[in-house]
C-alpha cells in the first residue's frame, strides 16, 4: 500500500521521533512505499491566509471558504498545499503521529489540516439537499481510505480514562477522529496511544514498539471506529440529528458509534433504503 | 476590570471583525480597560520551537517542557511571549474570540495557548504528591480570573446538539474550556456562539449583538461552569479519575460538572475536608 506519515514533533531525537524512524521501517520492511511529511523539518506554514492562493484574497476581502474554494478549482493554491493534497490522493493509508498539547494537536498540525483542507476537497463537497448534506462523514475525497492517529501524551493513562480528569481519550480525539478524519470520508483506525511519554527506558520502549508493530502489521485488517454514515438513514437530513429511533436517549459523541442504543447495525446498515422509509 | 480580547480571525471586514469592534466599543463604555491580542494583525509566531527561548534549545536536543521552565524561570523567554504573559497577569477577564474551524481553534491561537502557555506558568505549577496533582483545575495562575469564549461556526445549530452530528458545542469546546482555560484556573463563563456565520443580515445582527451585550455587561456576575475542583476532594490524587461515590456511574466530560450524577453541591465545594476523609 501507498502509506503517509504527516508528523509533528520540533525535536527528531525525541521519543517521537524514534517512533518516527520505528514506523516508517516497519511500513517498508512489510513492503509499503511510504512518505513522511514531517512539518516541523519542511518548516510548514502553519497559518491560514490569503497567501495560501497565488490570486491572494478574492475581492476587497479574505474570505476563508471562497477564496480556498477559488484557488482550488481553478489550480491556484499554494504549491505546498497542492503538494501535500497529492499525497492525500496517493496515499491508501494515512497516519498523523503527534505529542498532545492542551488536548489537541500541535498548531502546525492543525496548521497542515486547515490549509490543505481546501474547499472543494475535504469541505464543500456533493450535493447539500434535504436528502444529502455534502458527501461527508463517511463518503468524500478519501472514500476507501483508512487513517489512525499515533498519540503520545505526558500525562497517565488513568487521567484520560472514563472518570479521569482530562476527559476520556477518546472524547478528546473526537473531534479529530470524526471531525477530521471521518468528516472527508476517511475510514477510522482505533488509535496508538502511548502516555507518560516523559517515563521512558529500554525495556518500556521494546513493549512499545512491539505494541505498535502489530497496529502497522494490521492496517489493512483492523476494524474502524463504526462511526455512523450521515447520509445513509441515521440522521434528520438536513439538520443532521439523530433520528428519534435510532439510539434513543443517547447522546454525546458516543451517539455516533454504530454499537451506541439499542438499534442493531444492520439497520444503521442498511442505507438509503432507511432514508427513503423516513 | 482589564479585560484581555485574544482574537484570530485573519479579515478585519468579517462577521468576527465587526464583532470584535462591537466588543471592545461594548466593554469600554462600560469603563473597563481593554487590551486586544490580534493574532493574525500581530503576525503572531504559531509555532512552538527551540527560538522561544533566548538561549534556545538547552543542551543537544530540543525538549519542549524542560526549555520552556528554563527560559520562564531564568527570564528568557521570547519577548513576544513574555508580552502575552503581562498581559494575561493584567487582565480580570480574558475572553478568546475565533471562528471554529475543524471543531478547534485556529492553528494561531493554538499557537498562542501553546507558547504562552509555559512550564511554570501555565502548567507544572505547584506540588504533584499523593494528596496533590499541582495547582491545576481550579487552581493556579489564573485562579480568580475570568474567561469566556466567543466562538463563531458556519455549522448549524443544531448540528452542534445533542445528537447532532458535530457532536455536541459543549463537549466539542470541553477540550479548550475545561483543558485549556480551567486548566490553570481560569473561572470560565459560558460561551457565546452564534451558529450559520454564513447567514448574517443586519436584523439577525442587531438580536446577535444585543445578546452578545448582555453577556459582556454581565462579566461579573455570570455563574461560571461548574467544573469540579481537582485537588479538593472529588478525585482520587494521583490518578486523577472521580472518586468511586462520587457521581456514581457517570462517565465522559459531563462527569467533571459538580452538577452530575447524585452528588450534591455542597459536598463538592466542602473541599480538602472531603479530601482528609477520603
Amino acid at each position: 500500500m501507498n502509506i503517509l506519515l504527516v508528523y509533528a514533533h520540533p525535536e527528531p531525537q525525541s521519543l517521537n521521533g524514534s517512533l518516527r524512524d520505528f514506523i516508517v521501517d516497519r511500513l517498508q520492511g512489510n513492503g509499503h512505499s511510504v512518505q513522511v511529511s514531517d512539518l516541523y523539518a519542511m518548516g510548514w506554514k502553519a497559518v491560514l491566509d490569503p497567501d495560501d492562493s497565488l490570486d491572494g484574497a478574492i475581492g476587497e476581502r479574505f474570505h476563508p471558504e471562497r477564496d480556498s474554494r477559488h484557488a482550488f478549482e481553478n489550480g491556484r493554491q499554494s504549491p505546498d498545499i497542492a503538494a501535500e493534497q497529492d499525497k492525500l490522493r496517493w496515499a491508501d493509508v494515512v497516519i498523523l503521529q503527534f505529542p498532545l498539547w492542551w488536548f489537541s494537536m500541535p498548531a502546525i498540525l492543525k496548521g497542515w489540516v486547515e490549509r490543505v483542507y481546501a474547499y472543494g476537497f475535504a469541505y464543500g463537497v456533493g450535493e447539500h439537499s434535504d436528502r444529502h448534506w455534502g458527501d461527508r462523514y463517511g463518503e468524500g475525497t478519501m472514500a476507501g481510505k483508512r487513517a489512525m492517529l499515533v498519540v503520545t501524551t505526558g500525562g497517565w493513562e488513568s487521567h484520560y480514562a472514563a472518570r479521569g480528569i482530562n476527559g476520556p481519550i477518546d472524547d478528546l480525539l473526537f473531534p479529530i477522529q470524526h471531525g477530521t478524519l471521518y468528516y472527508p470520508g476517511f475510514d477510522v483506525l482505533p488509535p496508538f496511544l502511548l502516555y507518560r511519554s516523559g517515563r521512558m527506558d529500554e525495556t518500556r520502549y521494546r513493549q512499545v514498539s512491539a505494541e505498535l508493530a502489530a497496529r502497522l502489521d494490521t492496517l489493512e485488517t483492523t476494524a474502524p471506529i463504526p462511526f455512523r454514515r450521515q447520509n445513509h438513514g441515521d440522521y434528520e437530513i438536513p439538520a443532521c440529528t439523530l433520528r428519534e429511533d435510532i439510539a434513543p436517549g443517547v447522546h454525546g459523541f458516543a451517539a455516533h458509534l454504530r454499537s451506541a442504543g439499542t438499534d442493531d447495525e444492520t439497520e444503521a446498515d442498511a442505507g438509503t433504503a432507511v432514508a427513503t422509509a423516513a
